[in-house]
């Protein structure tokens, strides 16, 4: 398959999927209690790529599902799940903003913010009990929870010596890619997938969240496209050891990485020190070095896609694992 | 039915499934992701008279399930949304202590809190997932929904110039009744109760919610035998206007009205104003309005109760509504 074209076809997917995923959204907003409401509509209304429910909707076509009904509605309640995460997680990281939007906690409070995100994974849920499936309620609950411990890892780290690339992977596994895997598995669900379909489609999954977040990684020290090429910098910053970072820390002799490591922790770098190490992480290999771990999780998730039956939609699940290497922002 | 002796088989009853309880709890928390655990344990091991399990557990067996299996875990999961809605509620309130222990969020942080929350959540519709039946899913999901919106509701209401007694009663409807209702709905649900006795444990539960709250609201301006009768004061301090404040408040010429409603939300009263208005709203028989408020909506839940067939459990539920009403802490 020739990836330019697919990936022109998966946009133009996306393109055609979209305006009935947001109707979808607009739909469930509006059967919230009105207390949540304008907060809900700030967070989902200031865009996303709306990844998971595309996910859930190309899983379910491709494993032969011909409903329509319950099927955008579920795949909005991922986003439903994405986005109360979202929303606290910037009240974790005392983020200014989202999407180029004011942070909801900055806008409502942090009280509103916080039952808000309550009633967002409260929602998803009901949407979850309406399909009659108590498999999908378990998928949305499991994420929830990987979720909740990927970030409590990932704080706890923060002030760990040591960070192993085992950590790493384990953190961004539960932060950002089992949400991504129960997208993925709640459209095999949906389709009534058999076993080993339901394993695949958790195993895309899985690899394509893991590869997500590690480009999210690598592009932070790489710069994109939008930003040309200057490198962001925020996890360096907020003294977060992304693999990039960790990379770079292992390939420094053991008392040259313990002090930087202690600087690092203590976010005692000034503006020009941290610039510097952003130029040696990115020109030492690092970030290429995340992108073939990237590239690793990818082939793992294209791989899953064997037990897929041929389909227009396993052809888009493969050009969407190449996108997520390929994207720049 | 004698209320005294029912009292003490009820204290029997709670003396009997308590250590039940307790071990499906710790099973539970067990489960929970290695870094939610001790926030899980500092909270639910903190005690709680464990009146949302039970509940559930009374529902289930007054109306027909011998099951034994699920029905702890159940109960049990309903004592997770209860505690994660405390975990979040502190934190809003800013709240040094819960229990006579200091508030999760000063011990483990605000993050850590915040996801405990969620994790809790989370684990709660993962058991209800287990069930297998999708209807105790919505039913929490609906629960978790109303608390959210009303505590929202809540905090809004701190600043609306008017508050009438219809948005106090929807007001904890939504922070407390729905919850405790979910908690009796869940028992039906899972005694495969039909159609009216699962409406009648709603119409129960809706009625002890509320008058649940009532009291509470009324304690903190009569006190109780462990405070010697002094009034705690809370929500006075809080600027909270309760129905014993609001009846005051009603009771007063519009200018006054105005002006004392308006220093109470600035909270620009000293203390020695409101020592005076606590013993205001004491002596003018608010209190007692607020308690005859209560003892309405429990005669409305036990109404509910002649649509069970006649059992111990269905008396132990009859004896719960009469100690909500002549509980002092």
């Amino acid at each position: 398959m020739n990836n330019c074209n697919s990936i022109a076809d998966l946009k133009r997917a996306f393109h055609i999927e979209l305006p009935t995923i947001e109707a979808a959204l607009q739909e469930e907003i509006a059967q919230l209690p009105p207390p949540i409401q304008p907060v809900a509509r700030h967070v989902l209304e200031a865009g996303g790529k709306r990844l998971r429910p595309m996910l859930t909707i190309l899983t379910a076509r491709a494993l032969g599902s011909s409903a329509t009904n319950g099927l955008y509605t579920t795949a909005v309640a991922l986003e439903f799940l994405h986005s109360a995460t979202l929303i606290h997680d910037d009240i974790l990281d005392n983020a200014a903003t989202r999407r180029g939007r004011p942070a909801a906690h900055t806008v409502f409070g942090l009280t509103s913010a916080i039952l808000a995100g309550d009633a967002l994974l409260a929602h998803a849920n009901a949407i979850m009990a309406r399909t009659g499936l108590p498999a999908l309620t378990a998928c949305a609950a499991q994420a929830i929870l990987a979720t909740a411990s990927g970030e409590i890892e990932e704080i706890a780290a923060l002030q760990a010596p040591h960070l192993s690339q085992e950590d790493y992977l384990r953190i961004i596994t539960g932060k950002t890619a089992y949400l991504i895997q129960a997208a993925c598995e709640a459209g095999a669900l949906l389709a009534h997938a058999p076993a080993a379909a339901l394993e695949a489609a958790r195993t895309y999954g899985l690899g394509l969240g893991i590869a997500f977040q590690l480009i999210d990684d690598a592009l932070d020290y790489s710069g994109s496209a939008t930003t040309l090429g200057k490198p962001h910098g925020g996890d360096l910053r907020e003294g977060k050891r992304t693999l990039p970072l960790l990379l770079f820390l292992e390939s420094l002799p053991a008392a040259h990485r313990h002090h930087l490591t202690d600087r690092i922790q203590r976010r005692a770098l000034s503006e020009a020190d941290q610039a510097v190490l952003l130029a040696q992480v990115a020109r030492g290999g690092f970030v290429q070095a995340t992108v073939a771990t990237a590239q690793h999780h990818v082939e793992k998730a294209l791989a899953a896609l064997v037990h897929f039956p041929s389909s227009m939609e396993r052809d888009l699940l493969h050009a969407l694992a190449h996108f997520v290497l390929q994207r720049e922002q």
